[in-house]
């Protein structure tokens, strides 16, 4: 598949997504409620509404795609992972947390409002998610249920919240201790857990919105995990490497904070190899799906080779 | 029934809640996990394992026992709930919002960790929530998902999350304004979301674990929504005439803030005629189920006259 080709059905899966949660978000208040939670709702607004690639909802809707289900029937799960997805983005960037002013090169939350607004802008984003997992994202209650419970499991202790503790950590954030040097493996599993979960799930997502059996299941376990991977080295490049413009965000931070990551400890070569080694294996598990799985296929060239 | 009666129950299902809330943390993490998350961990234990009524679990087990469910088809669903009780005090209780060093007599979490840590737990205590009620709350799925959508929907913009969001507002925290001067419809509003959907959600939960008919359903919200005033009118008495150590937390806080309650609004004398009037009217709403309803409307009673 050509990059513009890409292109055009990334962009039309994310005009459906921005339908979706402005939608979600319009009709979040009854026109009866008192004035003063708009600021809640104009802030929740502000973290979601803000463009950004959508690319969690879009291997949703791809990877639902493979097994004859239309965008219109998987865009509730979809924006439901980026409802996740935005939530910690909010928190993340708090000044207990990573201290983030810019976000997609626009004030985040706290700095265009307040820290307490930003805290309850992501609690209510993650509310949100799971009322919408659990109650819009398939017509059998089942399915709904399964995929809450996935979309927790990728969230928590054991995922996405449990990784950025484990990266606080390795950043000596705790106990006044210097930077963790990790070993390899541990910089693995704390980016599985961080970065991974969210994107191994949202390929397994369609999977369940379209009743795969359970090697096909477990085929979008493994693309996603690769692109997970992918994603992180990528953007460890581009921290590395970046242009802060470009990139919408502050860049050499990791080196700054003396954080371990894949490329620091392997270098930027060994880095855009093994980009090329898992654009190889994800076009591997997509093998069962032949043809009509192309588009996931370019999309891990598109995340080993993105440079925002 | 009898005080002590009720005591005893209420005893029963804090030890069922906490059992399960025991389980639910313990098995969180897999043994060959790194060890930082540990931290995560032991914060969420922290914040979720001292003590506490576990009011909201026992209104879940005593609404449900209204239609035959025994506790422990009850308690998956109850700790749930509780869950997101927990991680709304972990939140509540920082810095940025009503910044807090004590809870229960014990240092906050944020107190007894750090802020970082203290945005993870609520965070990771959210999803939890949602991975229990969506995945082992009953055996029908379509049980689950809607229970999910219940607790979803009183935590979030609508409900919990709004309802601090109001009451930082009336606080005078946003903008650099005083205080704000609610008229009593606002602050009935503003009751109604932050404390009043949760313990509205807990008596609704019962009935649709126990399958109940919309006229019962409706029975046990109009109930849940009438101890839940009961509750916050007892909190700002206890906030105005209470003792801090006997309460386990400070007090005198909203007349230092200047915020506006009922009780500041209309005055103690007639707090306490409308908690008797509130006790009544929860009676009423029980009628349907006779007899089956002592402990529930001995509930009404407790929460009216608790003074801690």
């Amino acid at each position: 598949m050509s990059s513009s080709l890409l292109d055009q059905r990334l962009a039309a899966a994310a005009r459906l997504v921005e339908a979706e949660l402005e939608r979600l978000l319009a009709d979040a208040l009854q026109p009866d409620e008192l004035d003063r939670p708009q600021r809640l709702l104009a802030a929740m607004r502000h973290a979601v509404l803000a463009g950004g690639k959508r690319l969690r909802p879009f291997l949703v809707i791809e990877s639902a795609a493979l097994f004859g289900v239309a965008p219109e029937k998987a865009v509730a799960a979809a924006a439901a992972l980026e409802l996740v997805h935005c939530y910690s983005l909010v928190h993340d960037d708090l000044p207990a947390m990573d201290d983030d002013d810019l976000r997609r090169g626009r004030p985040t939350v706290h700095r265009a409002y307040d820290e307490a607004t930003a805290i309850l802008v992501g609690d209510a984003l993650q509310t949100l998610a799971f009322e919408v997992m659990g109650g819009a994202s398939h017509d059998d209650p089942a399915v709904r249920a399964e995929l809450t419970v996935l979309l927790a499991r990728a969230s928590g202790l054991g995922g996405m919240a449990g990784g950025q503790m484990l990266d606080l950590a390795a950043e000596g954030r705790f106990d006044g201790g210097a930077p963790l040097v990790l070993a390899e493996a541990e910089i693995r599993r704390l980016q599985a857990m961080k970065t991974g979960a969210l994107i191994r799930v949202a390929c397994l997502a369609g999977a369940v919105l379209g009743r795969a059996d359970a090697a096909k299941r477990q085929a979008l376990v493994a693309y996603g995990e690769t692109i997970g991977l992918a994603f992180q080295i990528a953007d460890d490049l581009i921290d590395l490497e970046g242009d802060a413009a470009r990139a919408g965000k502050a860049t050499g931070k990791d080196a700054a904070k003396g954080k371990g990551t894949l490329v620091s400890l392997r270098g930027a070569d060994w880095a855009r190899d093994e980009l090329t080694r898992l654009v190889a294996a994800a076009a591997t598990h997509l093998a069962p799906f032949g043809s009509a799985a192309a588009t996931l296929d370019a999309t891990a060239r598109f995340i080993a080779e993105r440079e925002v």
